[in-house]
């Protein structure tokens, strides 16, 4: 069975999900964070209250979506499209969730099928609404079916030098730290799975190079402080190998900045990106 | 109430512990593995079933030990001493086990107190045993009741080039993921804390040392097979700060290989090692 076009509007959840600090700290490390971060490394530092990177949203949030509705598709065929978050508040370092989604479009490229879902996240014990997610995957073999296609790309970056640019390091095992967060799929450590994609090496997650990208876009834009990250929307353009360098680059208009990121050879890796702050 | 050297003897357990796939994952990436080790750091690799490090003992065992018969120290003066273990067995990715332990020795060192532990781990589920672990831990400002000295160092190392060499780097952020396989004592990461230990910076767990040291000694002498490793005992002679480079020293003799750890200064890090392998 393909993708099936008419799951469109199918929801689901309410899925449930409690995390521990230990989670939000291995998180923390998998996307690269170190000795100079250890309000998001570490529980225990004097002085230095535990605090959360917003993008672990994508790690506790998404679930309540009927997934089983959409068909099937080759998983080594399968790339992440895009993704966004949306906090409506900090994300405590430990906690328990319920969240409720939906199939909100499915998209026919022609060589390949774009599906969007939607998710949102509440507090188990309030009932009050945590954040939001929206991300689609490409799946690449799919479509064909002579359905839409889909809106196109709309963030035009100025003709300006960015307001900040902040590089990181990924390194060469960084894929086998970030897939303790959950995200298992030998694509991102087995060779021989990842030739059977097309790929000549293991990828990096697209969601570990969107941690990256959010940890500068935190530190540059919101001093470092969670409380005023408010969302992220980025479109994943190109896989990241372990061990490139990554490259942020922000241009801030007010309360919104337009981002990018880039790889070592200026390869754009993180498109149509935008971050709201306060 | 400082340490109490009437303790000796004082046995305790069982205590039960299980353990998953991702604990072993995440103690390997504690210790380096990286995707070279994909065995180690991996579940899900083609034809690469997991294995998992024998060092592992260290996180899985040493329970049942009755630690509040010792008395009392100052945890910030607390380091590592000497640690061994025996393998009956190949350590599973996954299972249960009970301890027992017992507290084995307390020495006078004057200024300091050395209490030795030994414990025993069975598979919960037939009893079998699967490994025996002895450490002990050096307590600063211990000490002086004019009990007895305990043994001195007893491995003298040939006059001779190692047989194997292996050097691995740590990374700057070692400990922060190292400790999220159980130990968060703030020694190892918040540099407040490390100074309270008159430490000028955060230094690593002896335990984190000890498995580069462990893995080492794996892929030398073992070819990487965890069921060909018998035995590891060593001391902790000096703190190894995150970013060092450890290098391991082998004498191979017979099924036999005495070793030592150096930092990149050469200075002895670990010292007094034995390891018994088939």
């Amino acid at each position: 069975m393909p993708i099936n076009p008419e799951a469109v509007g199918a929801a689901g959840g309410p899925s449930q999900r409690s995390w521990t600090s230990k989670d939000a700290l291995l998180y923390a490390v998998g996307i690269g964070a170190g000795v100079d971060e250890l309000a998001f490394t570490t529980e225990n530092t004097k002085d230095t209250p535990q605090r959360v990177f917003p993008t672990f949203a994508v790690i506790l949030g998404g679930g309540g979506v009927p997934m089983d509705k959409i068909g099937s598709f080759n998983p080594a065929l399968m790339v992440h499209g895009e993704q966004g978050i949306e906090l409506l508040g900090e994300i405590p370092p430990d906690g328990a969730l319920e969240s409720r989604g939906k199939i909100a479009a499915i998209w026919d490229k022609g060589s390949a099928a774009v599906v969007e879902m939607e998710s949102e996240a509440s507090d188990a014990a309030t009932g009050k609404p945590l954040f939001r997610t929206r991300s689609s995957i490409f799946c690449r073999g799919e479509g064909g079916w002579g359905g839409d296609r889909g809106p196109s790309a709309k963030v035009v970056f100025p003709d300006a030098e960015p307001t900040h640019q902040v590089t990181y390091n990924t390194r060469g095992d960084q894929a086998l730290t970030y897939r303790l967060s959950g995200d298992r799929n030998p694509l991102h450590s087995d060779p021989a799975f990842a030739a059977l994609g097309g790929f000549e090496k293991p990828i990096l997650h697209g969601l570990c190079t969107y941690g990256f990208t959010g940890r500068a876009l935190l530190h540059a834009l919101c001093d470092g402080d969670p409380a005023r990250f408010r969302s992220m929307n980025a479109r994943f353009s190109r896989p990241v190998i372990p061990g490139d360098a990554l490259t942020v680059s922000m241009w801030v208009n007010g309360d919104k900045a337009l981002f990018r990121t880039t790889n070592q050879n200026g390869d754009v890796v993180i498109d149509q990106g935008e971050c709201g702050f306060a």
